[in-house]
Order: structure tokens, then sequence, then C-alpha cells
């Protein structure tokens, strides 16, 4: 359950989209690195907030205690914090586990790709992370998904939302997963779980109402720097700063017409601490696929500059942006496009059938065929002794396979070979 | 235990040595299929003789039972029956799991990639088989790893030798994993292993010991048509026919040369139902790398004609053949070389390094690099507000960066960028 066989046609369309966000990653110089799918338990304890509920655990089969990783992003910490390394650019794109409620038709799945690009080191302040946002723009332009807007917030900004409407700092991480829900729920659910299971008051929550609702540009960080309260507030103080600095680095780079500086982004994991982000579908309109009004998150990501000190002995931090490209929802995305489009496309990349028009000159495919291989042309025959040449004209077409080197006893004679182009079926011999 | 992280260099050794063999599979017109790293338990069980304790189960935590697959065959196999498909040719690189005891000095882990590529469907005789082991040949030669054998044998020749001997039916599959340690131990502990643990009569193990211990070409194989005892066994003189049929076509793809008819190859998993193969490099003279005597196989298949019927409701058979290639014990070697070697080689493709000479020009820089990622050019650039010029280029050396874009003072005003090539210090304004 929640979990997908590929076939042909789909890995295709998988390696095709696979490609081109590893090559924007290459584009912006970061090297690839693997890490194994299990992970020490110890190690995925205290993570993920909410999420650690769906952390898949291997039997006790005697040795260690073992999990499928949930996310790149603590493995890349870990990776970091064991070889301890202060500096890297890296990407990764592999498989992750999660035993989530899946709704496969929006892309959700168990099993998962992830893509990752992170800048892990001491930088000067917002230059990687405004690459981060550059790079999911290049991605979501580059693969011309339509309409796209970056979300993008401040953990810290948040934190002093919540202390300036009176919120005590234990509950800070449960009211940004509740602030989380307000992209798929209105407002007054998500007042009525602050105030029911969170525990807060109601006039706390409604203080936070006034702000989270809030979304603009360079004029919003402006007029809440000015805000009474939280210009009063260090850390919303240094996350509007921070943000006021991020829109200057992202209009050199001509991308803040996609962005929105939007309060009720908060993002459910427990290890951001900057900068959060999150890219979003548009709804197009005059769609003739069905799709539902929210296309959902397409890439998100965001500032952690404390998870890989708790993978160190001695708690050294390593300051990390990073940002994870939701490859399954695109993939969903694609296929329904293509599937819409009854385009075909190949999924072998085959240039020639070797085929014969008589019978008994197996011996003859055979050796051509090898040393058409031996010279790096991919190239197919038939595994049958004596195949009509109909049949092979019409594998040719069924794949796409574009000529067909064909040897009978006149060309064996002549010691040549005739090579057919099957859609024109002009020949010439060679 | 017995897992690894692969840092870039790793990471970028892997990347090259994967591409190698996955476009020896394209060039021979497979697609590639992708599965979950997750199975149903149940589909597991039964496949795999003495190697099924090492399968990794996940803990029950609701819902379905859940393993890790242990290879890409049976995965292959269930697709095949779950979608009733009855021919293909696919290729699937990806992970497979085994709790074994990790020798990982030889290239042995509990986590390791595996390259498949197989042919499912109703063919001639011998003529996929043949292009298995031509794939095998090209990819060795391809890589360059020295000089090897691949040991041909087939299962139907073995259960013949089997039954002349004296062996109940009963015991064959048994005999088979004894017989398949004759590599790695003398006949004479085989022998004992026979006697003792699988209850053979001494002159029956005897008996088998004379067969096993051959090893040849075509004369071995016309040798024991003649064999009086094997030229009654129905299963033997049909593997023995296949065998020659398949030096036939082995010869047209001109590759008989590297190829051993070997009866001691026996291979360990039960599914093999016809002609079985592994390749094993042989130990060089004069190498400087200390390395155990046999390096052991590194690539490995054979034909399972009733795996698929396991998994279709009616039993339904779809004859498959394949070859896996061992590419963590290839990477192991690679690796080893690389090391002793000294060289060096990029984890990164960077092509330029954006870099200022001036302070106060990060604008100019992130305008010139934000232009240069939109033309698709892998840039870079330092992460900080006013980096020395010395330190940017220091860069470019420690990274292998070729070209350094620069754009100081003079440069904007004059409206040019200076490219410099950083080994020549040559530098052209442009």
């Amino acid at each position: 359950q929640g979990t997908r066989d590929h076939a042909p046609a789909q890995a295709a369309l998988r390696e095709r989209l696979l490609s081109s966000v590893v090559s924007c990653f290459k584009r912006h110089g970061a090297a690839a690195i693997d890490t194994p799918v299990l992970e020490l338990r110890e190690m995925l304890v205290g993570k993920y907030g909410e999420g650690a509920k769906l952390i898949y655990e291997l039997q006790d089969q005697g040795g260690e205690l073992l999990a499928l990783r949930y996310d790149l992003t603590v493995p890349f910490a870990r990776y970091l914090a064991m070889n301890k390394i202060t500096k890297m650019k890296r990407y990764h794109v592999a498989k992750v586990y999660r035993r989530d409620n899946p709704a496969t038709t929006r892309g959700r799945y168990r099993e998962f790709y992830q893509c990752d690009f992170d800048i892990a080191g001491q930088f000067d302040p917002m230059i990687p992370d405004a690459e981060c946002l550059k790079i999911v723009h290049e991605i979501l332009s580059d693969l011309q998904l339509g309409d796209f807007v970056i979300k993008v917030n401040d953990r810290r900004i948040l934190n002093g939302v919540f202390a300036v409407c009176g919120v005590p700092e234990s509950q800070f991480i449960p009211a940004c997963c509740t602030v989380d829900k307000l992209d798929k729920m209105p407002w007054e659910e998500v007042r009525s779980e602050m105030v029911g299971e969170k525990g807060l008051s109601p006039e706390a929550a409604d203080r936070i109402g006034e702000y989270v609702q809030l979304h603009g540009g360079l004029d919003l960080i402006e007029q809440l720097l000015q805000d009474p309260k939280l210009s009063q507030n260090k850390e919303a103080k240094e996350g509007l700063g921070d943000m006021k600095l991020l829109f200057e680095y992202l209009t050199l780079f001509g991308i803040t017409g996609k962005i929105s500086f939007d309060l009720s982004l908060a993002r459910g994991l427990d290890y951001y601490t900057g900068v959060i982000f999150e890219a979003v579908l548009l709804q197009q309109e005059n769609e003739h696929v069905e799709e539902p009004l929210s296309v959902g998150s397409v890439a998100g990501g965001g500032r952690y500059d404390g998870l890989v000190g708790m993978f160190d002995a001695k708690g050294r931090k390593v300051p990390c942006v990073g940002v994870s490209i939701g490859i399954e929802r695109i993939f969903s995305i694609l296929e329904q496009r293509l599937e819409a489009s009854g385009e075909k496309f190949r999924t072998t990349e085959t240039q020639v059938l070797v085929a014969t028009p008589q019978k008994n000159l197996l011996a003859a495919r055979m050796k051509l065929i090898s040393e058409l291989w031996d010279a790096g042309i991919k190239a197919e025959m038939l595994y049958k002794k004596d195949p009509k040449l109909l049949k092979q004209l019409q594998y040719c077409e069924d794949t796409g396979i574009p000529l067909a080197a064909i040897v009978g006893e006149q060309e064996l004679a002549d010691g040549v070979v005739k090579l057919r182009d099957v859609a024109t079926r002009k020949e010439v011999r060679m």
C-alpha cells in the first residue's frame, strides 16, 4: 500500500524529470553524496515533530535497531557531524519512507523520491538562502509546470509573533505545526485547534490570527519592522532584518515576482531555525485535467542551524540551508499531462534493428549485431531463428526503432548491408 | 554495520561506473523499470534457498507485513506476473538488502547496488542466453578490470549428474548449494559436507566428484554427450544440447575465448532452471595492490523459467534469463586502484567562478551569476560579501574550476567581464 512499480514509460519520464533537476543542482556547483536507506533508530528520534510516528522501523533480528530514513536532511546532518565536515554543497536524489496515509492520486506515497540540495557552512547572511530560492525558481521554470509562487517566512519571525501574542516558549513548536495547516483549512478551524488541542488562550489565538493572515513583499517587511510590538522582539527583528536582505538579493536574481512573504507559512518539521519556504503551483484557468483546487507544495526547505550539532558529541554547530524538490507531485502532474496529450514516447533508445529477409541467416544477424554493439551502436534483433521480415519491420514501428539493417542472401554475397529508414522506407546499400 | 556513506569522490566514481553499465544495457535495447524497496514478506518466501535467513523484515506496525528486497530478480518476476506481461527486456539498477556478515574490504555489504538486465519471453533456445553472456563480456571489457573468465553451466546438466550418481531428486537443491562452494574450498571439504550435512552416500559423492571437477569448452560438451551414463539422462541431454548451441552462438559473438564450461558452477539460488553463469576476475601478476587470491565473482546470472509462474494465480510461466553485475566489488577494485594511482578527480562540474577584486561588489557578482545560471552555465561564487581575490582563485584551484569571471570597478564601468583561465592565468576582456 502506498508504493508503486514504475513501468518503462513512467521510469523514462522520471529519468527525464530527475535529470533536469540534477542538472540544475550541478549548475550550482553541488557534489553528490549517497547515504544508506537504513539509519540507526536513535538517529531519527526527536527530529520530525509529529512526523515521528510515521517512521518505518525494522524488526529486531539481532544487532542494531534500524529504521528507514524519513528524509534526506537528517542523514545529511549525521554525515556532516560524523565526518566533521564544516562546509559542503551537496545534492542527493533518493527514496525516503513514511507510514503515511497515502493519497496516491495527488502524488503522495509511502515510498517516494526526494531531491535535495543543501549548503552547509558559516557564511555571510542570506547569500546561500537566496541561492536555494533561485534554484526552486529555475527548476519550476525549466519544467514548465505553469504559474507558481514561492512563499517565504522565517521561524524567528514566527517565534517573535508567538512571543508578543503571549504564547509560552514551550508551545512555539506545537503552535507552528498548527499555523502550518492554514493552507489546508480556514483560520477559524486553525484557531479552534490552537485553543482546543494546543491549549492557547483565545486572546493569544486571536492576536496570532492578525499576524499570520498577512502576506506581501518588501512593503510588509517594512511595515512589520515598524510594528510597535514585533519591533521590540529580538528574534522577530533579526528575522525581519534578514528577510529584507533576502528580498534585496532576490531582486538581484530577478525573481521577486514569484516570491511572497507569507506569515502563515510555518512548515511542520522541528529542525528549522531561520528562513523557511515552500513553492506552490497556482491553479490554471481553462485546465482540462480535473485537479483538486490546491495542487499543493512542490518544493520546500529552509535553514536548520542546530541539526548538525545534535549529532556531534561536543554539540558543534554547522549552519545549513537547503531545499527539497517534491518530485513525486511534479511527476504525477507531468504523467497526467502526458496521458491527456496522448503523446507516446520511447522507452528504449535502440537505433537499429538487425533483420534478415530469408531463412537460415541467424548467423549473419548475430555476426552483424555483435559488430554493431562493439562499435557502441544501440542495436536489437528478434530472438527467433527465422523471423518474417514483416514481423521485424513491425517491431521497429511498435517500438520506434528508426532504422533496420538488413542482411539477406544477396547482401551477404555482395558483402554489403541494406540500411532501411523505417518511416520513409528508403533503402541504401552500404 | 555493513552499510556506508558515499562521499562525493565515491559518489562520482559510482556514477561513472553505473553510467557505463547502464549504457551497455541500453545498447542492448533494454527499458528501465523501478519497483519498491519494500515487498510483501510472503512474496520473498521460498525463493532464495539458504539465503532466506538473510532477509530484512520490517516491524509489524499495523497493516501489511513487509520485508526489504533481497535482489531485483524476484521483484521483476512479481512485476511481470502482476501485470500479465509475457515479453520484456528490462534493466534495473537499485539497492538490495541482505543481513549477511559483511566483509567490507572485499566489497561485500548489507546494502548494495545491483545492476540487472533480464529478458523475459518465449523465444528460440539460447539466443537471449547468449546475449546475456555478451553483455557480461562487454561490460567487463569496457571497465578494463583486467583478465576475466565467464564460467558457464546448466542446472539441467547438474541435475543429470546428481541423478546418474544416485542422488534422490529431493536432494538436488541442497547438493547444488554444496557443489557451489567448490570455488571457495577444496573438493575434499565439499565431499565431506555432502556426506555429513547433506547425507549423501560416500559412493554418490565420489561419483559426483568425478564430474564436477571437469571444465573445458566444446570438446568437453562433446565428450559428455558421449558419456554412457549422462547421455541416457533426459535432463542432462537437453542441457548439453543447449550448451552446444550456446557455444555456437558465442563463437558468432567472438567471445568463446573468455568462456569456460565448468561443471563445478552451481549458484546458490533456488530459482534457476537452465543455463547459469558467473564471471570471475583472474589474479593479475605484478599487481601492486594486495588482494586476496580469489577476487571473486563480479557478475552472475542464469535462466529461471519457473519463477514468474510462482507469482501467477494460474501458474502461467514466463521463461526468463538474466544477468546481474556485481557492481560493489567492481567499485571496490576501482576505488583501490584510484587511491593507489593518487589521481584526483573532480566531484563537481562547475565551469566558472564569478569573482570580484574589490569590496562592495556583491550585487555585481549576483547579477552576473544569475545571468550565467539562466544561460545554463555551471557557475559558483563564494558566499561572502567581500572575499579576497586570492581566496577566490584559490577556491578555483582547490576544486578544479577552470575559469574565473571577474567583475571589478573598471569592468563595471566599461561594461565588460574579465575571463581568466585559472591554470594559465591568461585573461581576456569580453
